[in-house]
C-alpha cells in the first residue's frame, strides 16, 4: 500500500503523461518491492514556475535566462 | 501543535463540508491525544482526478468506467 | 480513497492511541464526503521535538520552559 | 541537496516575495549546514484559506471575524 | 528537477531494492517528461507498521490477521 | 501560519543548528510576508542516505565516490 507523490513544475504535461508516471511507478513498486498496485497511490501535484526555487532561484528566473 | 495534511479529489467538497473535516480531525486530536486545539493545523488538497492514480490508473479513468 | 497524514511530535503516543486516530480519522472521511474506508489510507509520522518548531524556537526549548 | 516545502495561505504573495523566500531558506542552509545551494529545492504551496485550518475553524471564518 | 516521496511500510527493504525506485523512477521521469536526473530527487520514507492506516486499521493489525 | 518542512540528510545536524534553521525560516516568513511567528509551525526531516537519491543514485552512493 505504498504512496507516491511527484512534484513537477505546471508546464504542460498532458493527461496522458500523468497517466504513464502513475502507471509506471506503480509497476516499479510491484517489480522491486512485490507491493500491490490495487492499493499503491499516486499524486502528482504540478507547481507554478515562480513556486519553485533551485540554485536560490525561481524556475521562472532560470527559464527566462534559457536553463 | 499536530499538523494534518487531508489529500482529497477535487471533486466538489463544499466549505461547509471542509471546515466539518477541520473542526472533526482538530477535535479527535484533543480527545484522543490531548493536543491543544489552538495550535493544531490542518490543511486540505484537493488534487485533480487526472492527478490521482491508484491501481496504476487515475481517477479520471476509474470513475468513467464508473469505479 | 483520501490520504491523510498526521504528524505529532515523538512523545509517548501508544499503538492503541494512534489506532484509535486512523479509524477516527477515516471514519471522519466517511461520514463527511461519503469517502469509502477501504481505499483511505492514514500515515503518522511522530517527529523528535528538536525537529519541530513553533514561535521561532524547537518543542525541546518549549517543553524545558514548562509550555 | 537539502528539499523545503512551505505553505502559506494565498492571500497575494508576489513573485517578488516568493523569490524572497526562496533566496533565504537556500542562504539560511548554506549558512548553517553548508549545503550547496545548487541542489537545495524549495517549492511553496499557496493554499487556499478555505482549506486551511487552526483552532479547529478555517481560515476564512477567521478573517471573517478580524482575527 | 522533479521531486519524488515514496513512502512505505517499513517490513525490511534493502538498500539495493531502495537503490532501484530511486534509479526507476528518475528514468521513468526522464522517459515520459524529459526531466534531467541530474536534478531529480527521490526520497524514500519507510513507516512503521502501527503508524500506516488503510481501512480504518493499522497495517500491523491486518498483518496479524494475514492479510 | 505557515507551515514549513525541511528536509535534509541525516549526517549529524545538532540540536543547536536545527534549532538556527527553525529561528531562520520563521524570522523570514515574519520579514518577507509579515507571517506570525507564533503560529509558525516548521519541522524538520532527518532522511537516510540509502533514502535518498540524486541524479538517480543514493546518497550514499554519490558519499562512497566522494561527491
Amino acid at each position: 500500500m505504498p504512496y507516491v507523490n511527484i512534484k513537477i513544475t505546471r508546464e504542460g504535461a498532458t493527461a496522458v503523461q500523468k497517466a504513464r508516471l502513475i502507471a509506471g511507478v506503480t509497476e516499479l513498486l510491484r517489480e522491486v518491492l512485490g507491493k500491490n498496485p490495487a492499493t499503491t497511490m499516486v499524486v502528482i501535484d504540478e507547481v507554478e514556475t515562480d513556486n519553485w526555487g533551485i540554485g536560490g532561484e525561481t524556475v521562472t528566473t532560470r527559464r527566462a535566462r534559457g536553463s
